[in-house]
């Protein structure tokens, strides 16, 4: 076996230029979800190309999709070695409300050991690591100590839309012995963490409409349905006073957490104030019978993301407006189907519109809840890479958020995923004024590094 | 007496002169709600000034506020006849939605008879029409039959804010025997009338907040408070399953309607089928136990205006928002005081705030409900010129809309106010697509030159 030390010593003495690197990619806004912006998303996946032509002799194909292309590379130069999926992406969220920004959101600024920009650390951080770590095997060694294929796709922010079909199309070519996500967040800031498990999607639109037109609600009013009225009165439908989510046949498939497990969680060293202050919140609020941990990552919820009619403006514009509209995405546990809690919420909807009022919903994109095996090797080295980096053993957890790629690497191409993300969950990404720690870049280059080393032993 | 008909001439003769400066005023985009406008609201009341001095030997003074200035002028050269305040507004309300507009709200088109563009129908074109009749008066006569005072103001759609303090100081410069309100719209296209009360207007905006910041809704979802979620129950808790305002006290002071007065309503040509068909809705919908006419004139009510948090854009953004805002009207009936239904209102929502959320209620302008007599001199001069312009004897009816400034000439200057406005309800005011009838221009000229005949006899 060789030595890391020269390795790491590389990626140590690397950092200033992998921050700049960092910097000049998180200044593409390749929000994926706007399609004013997909001059910018393709923008970003010719950076991402660039940067692993420019790490070693990887074989480098930007390779399309209906929508952005998947940039492709392989090394396969270790045969008998392990082979494994490299998953990460390029597309970021949308940035308002860019008024809650402290610096703007696509011009990267440091502040007290972190970097602030949309999409730093979901996921161009930690998408960035394994490139730099590869390119430092490749200066010290010429070579990798494991296969790995590099798969960034530029569509995660909007349900990873084009992915199924990509991966049905290049089974062959994505033949692995595991996927490494470099998404998926840790929990803590000040542990390492592992999550084994990570909650579905299910996503609608709904639009009420009253009267045709916006009417003036002096002459109007009170005479004819408000459509704001029925959106509340249908909104607050959603849930029981016991914050369950009132849909029949919502919770008919989800399974009761083992004991164990409920224990498991129970035994993590979790501070309910802190973490309450942290988010700024005055009390917990959710799912009776359930603590906060179990809620947010073993029970499915719904929640309104979006809600708007009528006049916003300054001063008062007295109208009855003619729409009213929601967004709304459910998390789902393992066994809910994604489609049919999107028609059990559609069909509650239905069942529940307001007299006077019209409805009209649309299906967004969902994805199934996703588990990873205990026992899995691979796992298994990651655990031992983070002890190694952090000097304490990695905690255990699952994740609230939706991973939607794990559930098709399993599906059509029976690799189970190692989450093995430098980000941290409270780093601000979805909301104004996300940040990537710079500790956590240095700690993943190492981990990286590290783990690959034991994959190849 | 002398003879109108070249007065009448006159007008009829001057129509497409009249039409093209009602263009011109519409062109000024004077939204006194919007701070961003103060400059065109300013040229706007120039606009006004210079309008009246080209009338004839009018005292014309532009007098200032804390606000928009008030237009004042006055020809006092009948003595012993009576004099009549002329009330009118040369503020309009926002455009938006400006994508619902078929020509662009500030670029006047007429379309089949009709004149579109935001405030040719509330309250330009009526306010225009008494100025050109005296201007046609002076030139055929170098006199008017009775004294004028024209009171223009500039901040009607923002509820007249500092007019009350402007008719305290002016008190004298006002004194009249009556107010004759170019502002106030008739009931119908196809017949006159003339409206005897008006509702009163109660207007607050409230702010949920939840956490800190905007939350991945993923990560967090389903263990913090949702504002949106407690937007909806909160809105959705002010109404009853009957209709009813569910306010504590709302109706306390509201007086049942006599039944001669419900029987004079329940006379007037009103196809309720039609009505809605008018409007696009597909149901009448309000408080049980109403007429849909009684509704919207004799009952006070409570509509949300606006509504809105979190991600309103293209795509999906996965976020708990931190903030959700509502703003709210209520009309009301003679003998509910403005203040004190904001504070009921805002009493209620205090006491129905879902755990977990902060409100913060901001209380807007108010008015009382108004009234005029049935026997009212000025008022049957009124009556007597709509028979006569129109053939037929105008209705009486009430309105459901605001008109706060009528409570203030009440209260302030002893006076009564007889609405004499050309504008017509279904005009689309306060919404988008606004228009004023050519043909009530016409009806409008004829019928001011033939009251101010009546008054000065």
């Amino acid at each position: 076996m060789s030595d890391l030390a020269p390795v790491l010593a590389r990626l140590e003495a690397g950092h200033d230029r992998t921050l700049a690197e960092l910097t000049a990619f998180a200044r593409i806004p390749s929000v994926s979800t706007d399609p004013a912006r997909a001059a910018d998303v393709r923008a970003a996946a010719a950076w991402v190309a660039a940067r692993l032509e420019a790490a070693g002799p990887l074989t480098v194909r930007t390779l399309p999709t209906p929508g952005a292309p998947v940039v492709y590379a392989e090394w396969l130069g270790a045969p008998g070695a392990r082979t494994v999926l490299i998953y990460g992406h390029y597309d970021v969220q949308p940035e308002d409300p860019l008024e809650q920004w402290t610096s703007p959101p696509f011009e990267p600024a440091v502040r007290a050991g972190r970097l602030y920009a949309r999409g730093v650390s979901d996921d161009k951080g930690p998408m960035l690591i394994p490139l730099v770590v590869a390119e430092a095997f490749f200066a010290e060694r010429g070579r990798l100590p494991v296969n790995v294929k590099f798969l960034i796709e530029g569509e995660e922010e909007i349900g990873s839309r084009h992915l199924e079909a990509f991966l049905r199309e290049h089974r062959e070519l994505l033949r692995a012995d595991a996927v490494l996500s470099a998404d998926g967040a840790m929990w803590r800031a000040d542990e390492p963490s592992l999550a084994v498990a990570s909650r579905g999607l299910a996503a609608l639109e709904l639009t009420l409409t009253g009267p045709a037109k916006d009417l003036h609600s002096g002459r109007h009013g009170g005479s004819v349905a408000n459509p704001l009225h029925a959106l509340a009165r249908l909104v607050a439908s959603l849930h029981g006073p016991d914050g369950r989510v009132a849909v029949r046949g919502f919770y008919d498939r989800v399974r009761e957490l083992p004991a164990a497990e409920r224990a498991e969680i129970a035994a993590l060293p979790f501070d309910e104030g802190r973490y309450l202050a942290q988010v700024g919140a005055i009390l917990p609020v959710g799912e009776a019978g359930y603590s906060t941990l179990e809620r947010q990552w073993t029970r499915p919820t719904l929640e309104v993301n979006g809600m708007w009619g009528g006049y916003q403006g300054p001063g008062s514009k007295t109208v009855v407006p003619s729409q009213a509209h929601a967004k709304i995405t459910c998390r789902l546990v393992p066994d809910q189907d994604p489609g049919e809690i999107a028609r059990l919420v559609a069909e509650h909807l239905e069942g529940h519109v307001p007299p006077g009022v019209r409805l009209a919903v649309v299906t967004g994109h969902g994805a199934p809840a996703a588990r990873t095996s205990r026992d899995h090797p691979v796992l298994q080295a990651a655990q031992a890479a983070l002890e190694e980096t952090f000097g304490v053993r990695p905690l255990i957890v699952r994740m609230g958020g939706t991973l939607p790629v794990a559930e098709l690497f399993q599906r059509l191409l029976g690799l189970e995923t190692v989450y093995f993300s430098f980000s941290t969950g409270d780093e601000d990404f979805h909301a104004p004024n996300e940040f990537f720690r710079l500790e956590r870049l240095h700690q993943g280059l190492a981990a990286w590094a590290r783990l690959w080393e034991r994959l190849g032993r």
